[in-house]
């Protein structure tokens, strides 16, 4: 445990000298392990298991694209991404992992106690057995705070999702090398931290009760973290949670998506190579393939592809202020893998030169409002990665802005002001809120 | 309104003799505005929309049955199933609608104040435009009480949803010829008669609240028409929500569901003609074609395909009562057309005679246990049918038995104990409680 977070930094330092990672960019359909099918170029492991890149053709009457095609990784497993959690002297640790993943910025990042693919612990590739899952397979070692399939980049992953769980344990816990207990505060200070708490830690942080375990009822007010401002004003009338459900059902009785597998080669715009596979204007993402030689893996070598962002994506919700409650502006958002027409987003969710090349009407709505808030509206502003197991670099600049006192009282049906211990308590049913929402809530709930 | 139930009696008889209804079997190849592929046997509406039947293979892990194909009722649209509430004297009455469907035993039967699917209250075929629809349309007509997309029967439907919705209004509100205002006891009394109270009205009454509108926690215990006795004792440790869907997140995570679309013709098994579709065996169900002339629907007079049940089903809830809590063991059940792998269903959902060949270690879990309780054991032992606009005399028998005192503590992994307000909360979200045990869940609500 550490008291201060410098004495963190020193052994996070130390963590990262303790192994050698490298990763080498090589052509995809040089990955040992992988074969890339001549005629279609999609890329699937020799085993039939852990993912593949494929393609897909989208329809939808919900948003700025109607239809399109893309690449699209297909992850049909359930992993398990799971923090354990323990109260020393009465003040809740969570046990975190330095884990290094081919696609991080910097190589190491903080991940979940567990962080492991169905494939990685039926152990497929015969690497190590998974530390600690032994608290997240058997519920008798622990009491479940939280359990939920949550799904995963939309834009990226068909259908994909895993299991998302914090059990607390009284056990006498060793702590292997690579692990560390942080509190509540130390994790709220690292996630205003650019790229330390990686995504899987983000998620799973979200779903931390807001109330003790055991007691029945979540509808508290948040935090007393964010106190009651003079001189801002709420204008819509705020909804109860019936009221919330009911828009999403209306949302979703509103809008199609209708998608279907094609060959990747016929991905229209896309240009396949065995080298990689890349959009013909360079926007988007590519996928590329990567070498990768570590020491504190199941396995120290391996080969994988990986999706590489064109640019850096944003994530922002805006949020208001009532009397002690705080609000975000959600959105109801439709996505390529979406496994249910739509989920709940952040108010603002683009890679902004995606769109660099179209007229003002057609930019996201409230891109604007966020990237150009003055600074005392700004609560949160910090990069956060996506998961580097899959994505290369995929960095989202991660907002909290707090709306203007002129922000329009009357917003477009696809957003709802939602409370903050509304969100929460939706996000414990799974494809409620998405990925990018839940590393938003994780921040809206630990910061100080 | 109703001072005692013999008048609704007359009401509905009157109502009975007030419309002419014939309904006639016809091949599925003479239906008037439908089209059978003549190469695949699918039927299909000319106008492309309203449902299809055609066919499924099913692949999965759960369950009796592993691999199979049939033919499975195809209706993306969702419609409105609400249902209009207003208190007079400061009682709540529920607007019900005296509404004739084809495949009803008597025709007649209860159905919310709205029953539209999206291609009715658009207009598609162009009859009389529904009653009551703005309610449910805009909600500055009323208070939402309950609003969620509940998916129907998987077994016959693939992915298909409806709107449940349950609005409260203040407005005066014209009472229609067809139409009645009930009181939740009076509810509640005819939910104890046979095919009164038609699936569509038993679906979306599973919604009401358990708390007043307006107040922000649903964690109350039942009501106290089930009072605790003695001599019943309780086995597994009640769960508290959480470990409730910690166990749906488990179930979901264990067991697989692939399903593609095939020819109806090339369903194994099934024998496609120009009349109808049926199994070889004479077990399961058959597709079959109605003509039907009526004078109180949309449009007088049209044809449709149906689909018949071989035999009666039963759905039976096994529960407990432990102080003053009323529990069901509820089943993770998988089922041909269900949205994501499984839902939350009945402790018994089968039609016993489709297991009739087989040998009693494949009989379904606890059909004896339902089937041979003792009277003073059995709450509730009623039959309703399900939707009669697209299942021809769909009978199930609708049971709750209370658990003998020697039920075994330990049940599969696939069973779980949870309370009824725990079931009331989860069939808030979507595709987490099946249309069968809702059915149950309006009944553990309504009854005295």
């Amino acid at each position: 445990m550490f008291h201060e977070l410098t004495e963190f930094d020193d052994w996070f330092a130390e963590r990262r000298r303790a192994h050698e990672f490298r990763v080498n960019r090589v052509p995809l359909d040089s990955l040992s392990g992988w074969s890339m099918d001549p005629e279609t170029f999609a890329v699937r492991h020799d085993s039939g298991r852990f993912f593949a890149v494929d393609g897909l053709e989208v329809h939808t009457d919900h948003g700025y694209d109607r239809t399109w095609s893309q690449p699209i990784i297909d992850q049909p497993e359930i992993g398990i991404l799971g923090i354990l959690t323990k109260r020393f002297d009465g003040v809740p640790h969570f046990l975190m992992q330095a884990k290094m993943e081919p696609g991080n910025i910097d190589l190491l990042e903080l991940s979940p106690t567990v962080q492991a693919t169905r494939s990685n612990y039926t152990q497929v590739h015969k690497g190590k057995s998974v530390a600690y899952l032994e608290y997240f397979r058997d519920p008798s070692h622990g009491h479940i705070l939280s359990d939920t399939l949550q799904s995963e980049q939309g834009s990226w992953f068909l259908h994909k999702r895993n299991r998302n769980m914090i059990v607390e344990t009284t056990a006498d816990v060793p702590v292997l090398d690579d692990f560390c207990w942080l509190t509540y505060d130390q994790i709220g200070e690292l996630l205003t931290r650019d790229n330390v708490v990686n995504m899987d830690s983000r998620t799973v942080l979200a779903g931390y009760p807001f109330t003790e375990p055991g007691k029945p009822c979540w509808y508290v007010p948040p935090r007393a973290a964010h106190p009651p401002r003079t001189g801002t004003v709420n204008r819509a009338a705020p909804r109860d949670i019936t009221e919330v459900l009911s828009w999403f059902a209306d949302m979703k009785s509103r809008y199609r998506l209708t998608r279907s597998r094609i060959p990747l080669c016929d991905a229209k715009g896309w240009i396949c190579t065995s080298e990689s596979v890349t959009h013909e204007s360079n926007r988007y993402f590519s996928v590329i393939g990567v070498d990768v030689e570590a020491g504190s893996r199941e396995v120290s070598s391996w080969s994988q592809p990986v999706l590489a962002p064109a640019d850096r994506g944003v994530a922002a919700f805006l949020v208001s202020r009532r009397d002690d409650e705080l609000r975000v502006l959600a959105q109801a958002h439709t996505q390529a893998g979406t496994l249910d027409v739509l989920e709940i987003a952040p108010t603002v969710q683009c890679t902004p030169s995606n769109y660099d090349h179209l007229p003002s009407d057609k930019q996201p709505a409230f891109l604007d409002h966020v990237l150009r808030a003055s600074r005392e509206h700004v609560l949160l502003d910090v990069v956060h990665s996506e998961e580097g197991g899959r994505f290369y670099h995929a960095q989202n600049r991660y907002l909290l802005v707090e709306a203007p006192d002129d922000f329009p009282a009357d917003v477009h049906p696809d957003f709802s002001w939602i409370t903050v211990p509304q969100i929460a308590e939706i996000a414990r049913y799974g494809n409620h809120v998405n990925v990018e929402a839940r590393s938003l809530l994780a921040c809206l709930r630990f910061l100080r």
